[in-house]
């Protein structure tokens, strides 16, 4: 298979044409960014981590009866995945209170919520992503509600897979965020799966080993996603 | 039937006891907020008006089979209501994209959804009244999901009936905000349905007739909620 042009340029990932159609080829980057762009950094090696991470994640969920847009590695930091047309809809779901939900109902963070709650937010840079319910998907034409009805069932699936894996490993799972899209028509989960996309926190000491380290400067970041890894991987 | 002492004082109605334990006594403020109380004023004769033409809507929904907690009018400015259990949770019903929905989905004002759009937002003055979805609800334990589904029913034909009737009197019906709450664990509309909690827009020059005047110092506050009043009523 051969990497074609670059099709576009995300904030971690740029994504690329293959010879085959059906078939994209990303590539992870080390930059960094939160606060919708505001505040931008590197973290070394981080492109490396979360390519190795998200593939290692896709992989367990695939033996799960999980289908991804994950094919295959094609090196330390780039994959080779199914094409997606993405539904403009970011999925978060949450186990632990932690960043905006905190901060939206008031809750102290580290608060295990009652019950799981499941986001959505419209994907736009421009509008700062903002959070959406039913009703906006179905105004904006984003998603069908059947589309959504099994997008929430695969997001809670998720979560009790990766969850379970996770404590094994003494993280605790707080949050996480999918994207979605459609493959010649399928629904797939797509984009990664890593710590600048899930909040992981060591089950015993509750230390922050995900994007949040840089977001609010803990310090140790390249640690944290190395710490991850490690977890995960024996390695 | 007695007014007794104040319960609790809002940004816009005083609550106060009766005699009678299922019935509250409201008295509606000239008192004008905006912007979660960051900008404060009156609006001379806006207590009166909003009492009115509140009492008016309940009337009307009462006639087309929506129960609500209004019994009947004590003064210009006063109205006794069942007492409620407030839902902490304001309930807004969008036709035309205005105010706040323009802004989160990057649509004109004025912009026809395509189809009607629910809301539901946490009251609380201390967290800005946030946008929350059915699980923030359910983990919060603000309401039970037959609740809910009860409380959206009731909204989408208070819409229709609301809708119909203000275009007879030339208003479009851009959006509004109800409340309900439990009596005696009956579900009940509650508070007030007026230039408040609506937005009225002229049907031919599309002119604000509502609390956005008020908002975007518009000038001609007072006579707009007149307007409303005069529309509905005749006098
Ligand atoms: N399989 C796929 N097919 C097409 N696009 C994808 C796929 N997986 C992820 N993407 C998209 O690739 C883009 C680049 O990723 P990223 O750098 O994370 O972007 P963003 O700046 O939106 O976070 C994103 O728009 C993401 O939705
Ligand atoms: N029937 C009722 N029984 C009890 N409380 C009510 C009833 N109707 C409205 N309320 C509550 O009365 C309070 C005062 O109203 P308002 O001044 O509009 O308050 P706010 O500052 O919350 O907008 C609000 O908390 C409202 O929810
Ligand atoms: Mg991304
Ligand atoms: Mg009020």
């Amino acid at each position: 298979m051969l990497k074609k042009e670059q099709l576009y340029e995300g904030k971690a990932k740029k994504v690329y044409r293959t010879d085959n159609p059906d078939l994209y080829w990303i590539e992870y980057k080390d930059d960094a960014t939160a606060f919708n762009g505001l505040k931008k950094g590197t973290i070394a090696n981080k492109g490396e981590l979360n390519n190795l991470i998200s593939a290692y994640f896709f992989r367990l969920l695939a033996e799960n009866g999980i289908e991804s847009h994950f094919v295959e590695e094609k090196s330390e930091r780039e994959m080779v995945v199914k094409s997606l047309q993405i539904i403009p809809v970011e999925v978060v779901v949450r186990n632990i209170a932690a960043g905006s939900l905190a901060k939206r109902l008031g809750l102290e963070e580290g608060t295990v919520m009652s019950r799981t709650v499941v986001e959505n937010y419209y994907k736009s840079d421009e509008l700062g992503d903002p959070l959406i319910n039913s009703d906006h998907i179905r105004a904006l034409n984003l998603a069908t509600p059947e589309q959504m009805a099994d997008i929430r069932a695969i997001a809670l699936k998720v979560n009790e897979i990766l969850r379970a894996h996770l404590a094994e490993r003494e993280l605790d799972l707080i949050d996480f965020k999918l994207e979605f899209g459609l493959h010649n028509g399928q629904l797939l989960l797509g984009d990664e799966i890593s710590p600048d996309t899930c909040r992981f926190w060591d089950k015993n000491t509750k230390e922050k080993l995900d994007k949040d380290r840089f977001r609010r400067d803990l310090g140790n970041v390249e640690e944290a996603y190395k710490e991850v890894y490690r977890r995960l991987t024996g390695r």
